[in-house]
């Protein structure tokens, strides 16, 4: 007799992308395809003072269990860094999650039931959708452009759908890099307000902004109504899990609820050093010095992307976050091509499986922040060799394969 | 407009134990609530010098994103512990998760759809109910007794019920203190086949048992249906945040992409720590050395307990694990008398939270591997008083209250 399952986990495919990718994890091949920071730029020796420092100190309180809610000196400088950006908050509104990850879970949890109505943007994160299908919530997406999600398109469907949670990337989007504008923000909000639909603002590259002023966080605009999620998984390191919720008041109770059946509390060890390390390292200064490090590998990949692309490829530089995104001429399709790539040793991320509906084949996610500047340019060139094969390959006369 | 939570979330009471348990945690009171090992027993010097190993010789690698599934070495590790107790296992059916807790919400959202039927012992741990409750599943209780769940009552069940999945605490179950014998083991382990229902293992405290033989793990006996929690929040520290589960081949994938759902993967650099730690320190002799300690508290507690107890008191001396579970004489009630013991400076649980039905007022839950002899013995003088006072406040020829 055959195992019964969840019907949420009978809905999940394993992924075609994802099983060529770990081909691409072969040390010859330049890959663009994951999503991680540069680990040459962790501060690993002051990551381990640190912890040197809580176990000499504190060591038995620093490995026993301990709050559901997270360590209050570390909610209390994740307060103080909202309230330093025009978000006004005390530490009793922050919940310390393992990386953004457990905050879009643990909100899909406390907002959404079975077949509730969630708006994102299209393409939008994958593993926030793979959440939103695992709580059997309905997607659906409204499109978006280099400014983010379309105000108008947002209004048509708030006001046509019973919608239980609007969820946003504005800063640096993963995967189209791109940063919802200050003009549409502010319509955002005012929808959201009229509708009294909760926002979900997932922000974990805000810090990492290379050109341009930051703009209002979402929270800002709405306190009580948006749920932000930030990580020091860019800015620091994401071995050590850790990441955090500012909630709405009326959220709190039940997100912490929601995070004590998950796995009772984050890692002791980990939030006792992280306080440790921002209390005795520049965390500031190395923040700095990421952007200043990334900022140049962005631009990097702009001029090398002019360079090597194909005729009729279009991609807009993002002003902050790890990736670009592609789009190639007509007909090429980029899940098609990726094994080809790999064979030239290198690597990316297909985009069609962002897209809820009216997939692009011919778009792709490059990461920059995790190669130095000499690989992005082999590695590119490898790519835009393999693509002008593939476009002259289907120029007009010459019969399509 | 009120904000709209999901049905889950709404279901969740606020515990009112919990409430009073707060007043408890001022130093001046000997509380015996908690679950917690004892931190002076942490090797945390051994911890200190594997963080500091690893960070030194593969920093980078310690702090980046890693394999949903978990670091290899410790997932071998766990299998060769599984394999040494009867239960042949690989490294690729192990995953590791943020304690036991983690595995509990996995299983949950693998096998229960809302409504699913889940049997559990009555009482049965607490963490674990709040799982299946907000799962929307439907808890089935059947009574069991110091040998554990009684098998003529579950065979009732699942011949009258369609039973998704059986949890059990077999060894030093929380909060009863009993352990499954091998005749129930067999019995059900042999209706759980009969059945086709997959069984879920917790087994928190298997290594801490202060005397008889250890029994067969139920893995050991249907390998294929047994999905088995263990977790190193007992033995070594539960600030790292790691247990694992040893994953039956047909829900392994799926148990995988629940946990990526739920926070991408464990601490890494915890997970490379405790790998060095296995390797350096001598992990079997400290284990050791808790029996040896636990052990002398469980013979205190139970020596204490028949000292200070009012007459008709009743307990069972667990063979292991944390924790006594007393039943009163009629009609005290441990809910009742809980903000009476706190003014005395004592505390505990009440056993009534742990019923899923029919839930006994007279009970409570005692935990001794937290405190010192001399706390043990000077705390349960200050219960037995109240106790004591109670009873005969309650005694034939006085008014009742």
């Amino acid at each position: 007799m055959g195992l019964k399952l969840s019907q949420a986990t009978r809905g999940v495919a394993p992924s075609a992308v994802r099983e060529i990718l770990k081909v691409a994890e072969q040390p010859d091949v330049l890959s663009f395809a994951g999503g991680l920071p540069a680990p040459e730029l962790f501060p690993v020796e002051a990551i381990a003072a640190a912890h040197a420092a809580v176990l000499e100190r504190e060591g038995r309180a620093a490995l026993q269990y301990s709050t559901t809610e997270g360590y209050l000196p570390l909610r209390e400088w994740v307060a103080a860094d909202f309230t330093a950006r025009g978000v006004p908050t005390q530490a009793d509104q922050v919940l310390i999650t393992n990386g953004s990850q457990q905050g879009l879970d643990l909100a899909a949890r406390v907002l959404l039931d079975p077949g509730a109505v969630v708006v994102t943007e299209n393409p939008s994160y994958l593993a926030a959708l793979q959440v939103f299908h695992a709580a059997r919530a309905q997607v659906v997406a409204v499109p978006s452009d280099a400014q983010g999600v379309l105000p108008e398109a947002l209004a048509q469907v708030l006001a046509t759908r019973d919608v239980r949670l609007l969820y946003l990337v504005p800063n640096f989007a993963n995967p189209t890099g791109a940063t919802l504008s200050l003009t549409r923000r502010l319509a955002v909000m005012a929808l959201a307000q009229a509708h009294g639909v909760p926002v979900l603002e997932d922000d974990p590259y805000g810090a990492l902004r290379y050109h341009g002023e930051p703009l209002a966080p979402l929270a800002s605009l709405l306190p009580e109504l948006v749920l932000s999620l930030g990580t020091f998984s860019k800015t620091l390191a994401p071995g050590l899990r850790l990441g955090w919720m500012r909630t709405p008041r009326a959220m709190r109770a039940h997100l912490v609820v929601a995070k004590q059946a998950s796995d009772l509390h984050s890692g002791t060890l980990a939030q006792r050093a992280t306080v440790e390390l921002l209390r005795t390292f520049d965390y500031a200064a190395h923040v700095e010095h990421l952007r200043v490090v990334y900022g140049e590998r962005c631009t990097v990949m702009d001029t090398t992307l002019a360079r090597e692309l194909p005729k009729g490829s279009r991609w807009v530089k993002p002003e902050g976050g790890l990736f670009f995104w592609v789009t190639l001429p007509e007909p090429l399709d980029a899940l098609e091509l990726l094994p080809l790539a790999v064979a030239q040793k290198v690597a990316y991320v297909p985009g069609a499986p962002f897209f809820v509906r009216d997939a692009a084949p011919n778009t792709l996610r490059l990461n920059f922040s995790n190669r130095a500047p000499a690989d992005l340019r082999e590695g590119l060139a490898r790519l835009g060799r393999l693509l002008r094969v593939e476009v002259a390959h289907h120029a007009p006369g010459r019969a399509s394969a």
